[in-house]
């Protein structure tokens, strides 16, 4: 496990994956297409000699098989992280998610790599019937287009698992949280509370339950469990772990935690419903027991990596200045 | 419900539909590509004033798009349907079931359509923990391309049932067996059987246990459910069943009522192992108690399917000088 490939290189993930690997001697290749990710977040490890870049698109297979020669353990996090946008351009998560999988697990196969991590999402589960979700809940109705997408994606690992004798870890995320993280609620209502401190437009009703992980503790965590080569003991060659906290908490209490960090009181304005947007999940929260089994633990609350968030996007003005996503 | 687009109809299933639907006194319009559909099989529907037939591939959006013009309602039957050489061409699952379905959802979407059947396969459970599996079974690992590349197509109609407000019937089948059938082991059987009847050669050790259902029955049962509409009322407008008789029988079991139909006695070769191929299921059982809560039964044992199908093969030589597909 010492040449690792890691898809989405310079991203909010991919990078603090890059530069933990780095710093435990591993030699590392990064593959960006840079649609999201940001050379930024790369400029320690570019000056690292056992780091190589390379700018492509897992769209391009015969690219992505040429990138990935010489290596031996593949970090797939590339991906369209868009959920919210996603039916407005119902293509981007199929072609993105789940072709671009299936175009990494062909590029494995042509250079005889087998061990596969994958960023799934905690999404998969729809509306789930248990909560906390553990990994077998009963079969889901997909509720977006970019959990159905990465469902998908997580099939076609299984099958090349069994097909091919791959060795897959599947790790099913929270929505992530700290240095470099680029996209979500703690950034739009920093942007907002940036521009007016005096009012604050929510989505939904501020009811919906969330998890968030650290992405410290998310590196951590996928670190331990390729290392123990997990699956190559699973009765299916793949193994599944959900990744989040042991706790949850509502749209209004992440306000209330980023209003008291900034110091600010808004007047809220909610558009109502319990979900944020068609396909929203109102309660995702994963049981993480088989993670925790590992000797995993998180090491900050919810509210404190929304606080270590603000700081970096305190210290980061520049990713506030990038467009929203649409 | 009465303009039907039907994909592949030109294939087993499809063709069946077809004539079933015309009868019925429906409009329908068939969309094939002929890599496996048989014009032989729409030669009654051909003659029908409500038939009309478009050739063409789902991966041929704008093609596909113009095809459905009018319609109301879609059975999305075409598939690549081969589960045993995946391994050999892992690209084709993707594109003929993942990438072709999404399509038929974009096709649908542009045409304002929004009632979709969809063919699935009881494959999505992979190796089911508990058998007979019920719908809801846990969160399979999937253990085929062409199953991963199935469950994958389920996943995307869900999420344009929740987002774009579709109404879809998801129909998880074990192996259909009737008039018309092209594909599996009883033509396999047959065929051997055929050249030389004093030896048979059996993939894996004929322990395998499956269930198979009558072309008759799958075809009702489809038809009961679309008419019932039940998607509209379920929580996530999609619903899915599993479509199987009330009973399996192992490989063992289907070589001697073949041998008793056809008056044989071969020496029997086994291969070895309990799985005919990788990712064969050994052991493929449904929990049909949500069909028949429909009121829906089956008219035919497997035993009773089976002698349906030789009879069919035996009046219908020509399709045992097709190649085998591979």
């Amino acid at each position: 496990m010492d040449k690792f490939f890691i898809t989405g290189a310079a991203g909010f993930i991919g990078s603090n994956l890059v530069d933990r690997l780095l710093q435990d001697g591993a030699t590392v290749a990064g593959f960006d297409n840079f649609s999201t990710g940001q050379n930024e977040f790369l400029q320690s490890a570019l000056n690292h000699p056992n780091f190589k870049l390379v700018r492509g698109d897992c769209l391009d297979l015969p690219a992505l098989t040429r990138a990935m020669a010489g290596c031996d353990t593949v970090f797939h996090l590339a991906a369209n992280a868009d959920v919210r946008f996603g039916l407005e351009h119902p293509s981007r998560d199929l072609e993105q998610n789940t072709v671009a999988t299936f175009n990494v697990l062909e590029a494995m196969r042509a250079n005889g790599i087998r061990k596969i991590a994958f960023s799934s999402t905690g999404s998969v589960y729809g509306e789930a019937e248990t909560i906390p979700t553990p990994e077998n809940h009963p079969f889901p109705i997909q509720t977006s287009l970019y959990a159905a997408s990465k469902a998908a994606a997580e099939g076609f690992i299984h099958a090349y698992c069994e097909g091919y004798h791959f060795e897959g870890c599947i790790f099913r995320f929270v929505s992530i949280l700290g240095e470099r993280y680029t996209h979500g609620h703690v950034l739009d209502f920093y942007r907002q509370l940036r521009a007016h401190p005096d009012k604050l437009k929510i989505l939904g009703d501020g009811s919906q339950r969330k998890s968030y992980l650290y992405i410290g503790d998310c590196i951590e965590a996928m670190i331990r469990v390729m290392r123990r080569g997990a699956a190559q003991t699973a009765r299916h060659r793949v193994e599944t772990y959900n990744l989040g906290t042991d706790e949850y908490v509502e749209v209004n209490d992440s306000i209330r935690f980023i209003c008291a960090a900034l110091g600010v009181e808004p007047r809220r304005e909610y558009s109502g419903g319990n979900k944020g947007w068609v396909g929203d999940n109102p309660f995702i929260f994963l049981d993480t027991k088989k993670i925790r089994a590992t000797g995993w633990k998180t090491t900050l609350t919810i509210e404190q990596s929304i606080v270590r968030t603000l700081q970096w996007l305190r210290q980061n003005q520049w990713v506030l200045e990038r467009r929203p996503e649409k």
